[in-house]
């Protein structure tokens, strides 16, 4: 069996039951750890929940070595760990279709992702339109395509989920250059430096989707034990301090007044 | 501390280990029982496992009983069970909200839920829109504000998740006219009902949002060892034998070549 283990959010007490059981019968047990990261949690605590070793799969281990993750889960129980949930990214389904092509069996344990835990902010999951993914800026690649994405939400009166970027493992062009592959520390998009390329686009665009007044709601660290929520105007949470990541933002379209009611609890301002 | 802890979607042992350390601690535990079930799970099961005794917390008394169920909280630990994730319903936020006025302190224990474990089928979680949900029609209760929202999606190119509807504790009318309080058996929604109204409707409306060979995916009993999603037309769909509850329903957007690949390979047809 092949299984497809999300970790959820917070640290590895995170895992379920189920989860945990799956993955303490597995002779090998791999750790994504590239569309995501589990800041709370390090390899040697899940090593010592588990009573296994982990090996790390970064991109390149599971695009290069994915036929020799799924080589012998015929016979023997393996375990692929994801952070949040395991259908998040499409490099999991690539993973998957491969076990199915050589009739493995598979299964998936699901957990909390921020997709659905975004919900603790108040809006409900059913009022958001399509999410957004917002890539840090570089001098020559600033692609803004997400603008039209919250246009479209915002018509509908729909809120929109703001995906941060996480930079991990990424090869440092400079150090390539010289042919050696060098990578660059992790990086982590922090919501003030969303709101600022948020803010930037519509000053491009003007065609007043948001701006500096529009009320929106920044969370940090969702699913751990110093989650942060705080909503406010762009102007008040592009000075706001978040704290390490992993960072979020939504904005909100139409609001249910309890809705409005129950993320304004969070607000900085008064 | 009121905990709001999420019990995922399949049986007992879906609840996080974090999740079972916060309930054993509790001095007294309510599940929430009105906006979801767990068809796996049974109160005993669940009370041998936490090693407690749970109150069954339905829609009147969440309504009637809130103030009881946080008071004390300040003190003693209480949990709120809910399947799924705590923040899919509103009921529980107005819960949150009354013990934020009361500064008790909350906390929040995510899992899995219908709105990000419909990954599994293969279609990524940020090409979906809003998320509809399909009330079993009546004889003079026919809502069809979903088909604009469908309608809506599939102009953008998006996924829809419909989310099938669950008749628990009802009220039984005719036994209400009799002057009795009467409550109808669980009824659940099933995917061949739900492609009945929505072609229905379609007839009624003719703005071909979507028709028989419409292709789209079925998924029953999500995140069960029983789990089941078959992918066809529409005209398929509607003769499968999906089983027992939970259903839920996908009419997909655009998909990328990944996406329809994966989709695919649970075609019910040939």
């Amino acid at each position: 069996m092949l299984y497809f283990i999300g970790l959820g959010l917070g640290d590895e007490r995170d895992i379920s039951l189920k989860g945990l059981d799956a993955v303490r019968s597995c002779s090998r047990v791999y750790l994504e750890s590239y569309t995501s990261v589990l800041p709370g949690v390090d390899k040697k605590a899940l090593e010592k929940l588990y009573g296994k070793e982990i090996t790390i799969a970064d991109r390149e281990f599971v695009e290069e070595k994915a036929e020799e993750i799924i080589d012998g889960s015929d016979t023997d129980n393996v375990a692929f760990l994801v952070v949040g949930d395991p259908f998040g990214a499409t490099t999991h389904t690539d993973l998957w279709m491969r076990a199915r092509e050589r009739h493995i069996p598979t299964e998936t344990i699901h957990n909390a992702s921020i997709m659905n835990a975004i919900g603790v902010c108040g809006l409900q999951l059913y009022r958001y339109g399509e999410a957004v993914s917002i890539a840090l800026f570089t001098e020559n690649w600033r692609p803004d395509s997400w603008y039209d994405k919250i246009k479209a939400n915002m018509k509908l009166g729909l809120h929109t989920l703001c995906l941060l970027d996480i930079k991990v493992k990424e090869p440092s062009l400079e150090a390539l250059a010289r042919g050696k592959k060098v990578y660059e520390k992790p990086r982590f998009m922090t919501i003030p430096e969303a709101i600022e390329q948020l803010l930037e686009v519509e000053s491009k665009r003007t065609e007043k989707v948001y701006g500096e007044d529009t009320f929106c709601v920044g969370l940090a660290r969702v699913g751990g034990s110093d989650q942060l929520v705080a909503s406010g105007t762009m102007r008040s949470l592009r000075e706001y301090e978040f704290g390490g990541p992993l960072h979020s933002l939504v904005i909100p379209g139409e609001m249910h007044f309890l809705e409005e009611q129950f993320v304004r609890s969070f607000s900085v301002e008064d």
